[in-house]
């Protein structure tokens, strides 16, 4: 291979998040000791990760604290035991929070940002809840905070209605808007479409494009590699995967593949090695068989979550055969 | 998204080949049980699969029967054996063996098309062993044989040295020449490039593109899904994924994403559930963590190969540490 091939390069303006501590609560309630989130938290340090998603700002009325870790609710107070002091400037890691439409009370959960550890505050919906957003964006925007705005699902939204959220969130000041594939149902293709529907969109407003990809098909890192070779700036990756159903883009994966200096895969694998393994013993992830089926099929991975949850994890037959009787 | 989407349709003259047995046994010395073998043969049927390789046409020198299985060498007694009868007429099941260059007695071991149940005989080779590759490729077309060129280990050779393999192979009977990326190592834009100088050089022969992808990145399925869409019509996969090292593309993805109706899924999955899954127990294969590395670093599996037999299999660390210090 030449050595002048264009991978060799890259873009500095390029940003990584993890959302290993958010997305991957979503399969243990966020019942993640101390250890653990800090120990995730000094990996991005180190491996010279832009950003951390530390979990959701999502209501204790919805989620409560019986039954749910601290990171459902990113309460101030445990941000500030968790990350004493943090500063993003000294250690190049900004904090953010995922807020949800319709399950978060985002009007009093949230704090100036100039009164927290947090930079930015990530805002999820669903295409009907929209408008919902758009007020919460305004809002986490007037309190000072970067904004993003998530669409899940998005393989199964109609297209007029992802340009009517388009449209919304073009008048918003979020300063990025994702490509959320919660299904783990795209391929590249697909992937080229959103992008290229996203990007005219939201043309000239500086808004940048993010990708968060799910890996039912082991498709999360060659999807999230797909959008930046479009020119996405936003990337979401979690480590070892960790995440709901399948999983997410692997951060050792992206890391291996980017070409900025800056970012340093031993600690990740370190991490991996001392504190993730030890949770795959207790909790399951990855791109198993029911996964596949139910990202082939673009299902929401419930159905797949609960079988792997149950009694006979591994009988794949006995999935595919109910899916397919289901469907 | 539109139901008219372009990948609703599909290429009726893609085929699909399974390499389980013949790239599986690369991690087992093809020691597999007779009623594996017969199973995969039974699910390739059931499934509409195109050929199955069934193992190599390896020399009994270089790989003595008291160590290897009787897939390493695919003697047509071992063929009678399992395949009594075979007709690919009617079970739309073509089956083939691939011979190596410098480790095939292919001029002893190969006999006539018409006396044996194989259809095609692949030949493997590096760059260095082109003219014994293009013999090899013209003796079995004698012997009535579909033919196709395999260039292993693309990612490792200079761009010039891959023109003149590909002159060579123009020349020859060869129906098809695959794309094969041993180490893992290729991504999408290097899987393109290298598909549009294939494509250049074989244009106007009629010869067909494969691609042969290897796991270690996770990106064996999409850089597949890749090759098809830029138009190869010659697919590799195997049940599982089972594979060398961090295995193959996995059937179960490819056949859930094509869309020709001939192909079923269920028969893999069953498969799978019942022949391949218990093999899991007994041998390694899948990308893990060393197996990301090594393909990063556009390495042989090698080195990862011994450290997942080895005495602590799971200490990635410990792995990067020592490749990194070796480069």
């Amino acid at each position: 291979m030449a050595e002048t091939a264009p991978w060799i390069t890259y873009r500095p303006e390029l940003k990584v998040l993890d959302c290993t501590i958010r997305d991957g609560g979503l399969i243990n309630k966020h019942q993640f000791t101390d250890l653990v989130v800090r120990a995730v938290y000094e990996a991005c340090i180190e491996a010279g990760i832009d950003y951390m998603e530390v979990g959701y700002k999502n209501s204790v009325k919805s989620f409560p604290k019986a039954d749910f870790g601290a990171w459902r609710h990113c309460d101030e107070a445990d941000l500030n035991r968790m990350f004493p002091g943090h500063d993003a400037d000294k250690t190049g890691l900004k904090l953010c929070a995922m807020a949800d439409a319709g399950k978060s009370d985002y009007r009093t959960q949230i704090v100036p940002r100039s009164e927290s550890v947090l930079d930015m505050i990530r805002v999820a919906f669903y295409a009907h809840q929209v408008s919902e957003a758009v007020e919460m964006i305004n809002y986490c925007d007037k309190l000072g905070y970067e904004t993003c705005a998530n669409l899940m699902a998005v393989s199964n939204v109609e297209d007029v209605e992802i340009d009517t959220v388009l449209s919304a969130i073009r008048e918003t000041p979020a300063q990025v808007m994702v490509i959320v594939d919660s299904f783990g149902y795209l391929y590249r293709e697909q992937i080229d479409r959103l992008y290229k529907k996203y990007s005219k969109a939201l043309e000239g407003t500086n808004k940048d494009i993010g990708i968060h990809a799910h890996n039912n098909q082991q498709l999360a890192f060659a999807n999230t590699v797909e959008a930046i070779i479009l020119g996405s700036n936003r990337v979401d990756a979690t480590m070892f995967g960790l995440g709901r159903g399948a999983g997410n883009c692997h951060m050792e994966l992206l890391l291996g593949f980017l070409r900025n200096p800056k970012f340093k895969l031993r600690p990740v694998i370190k991490l991996i090695q001392e504190h993730i393994l030890p949770l795959k013993q207790k909790i399951d992830w990855g791109p198993s068989i029911p996964y596949n089926i139910s990202g082939q099929m673009n299902l929401h991975p419930r159905e797949a979550m609960e079988f792997r949850e149950g009694a006979d994890p591994d009988n794949y037959l006995a999935f595919y055969d109910a899916i397919v009787q289901d469907i």
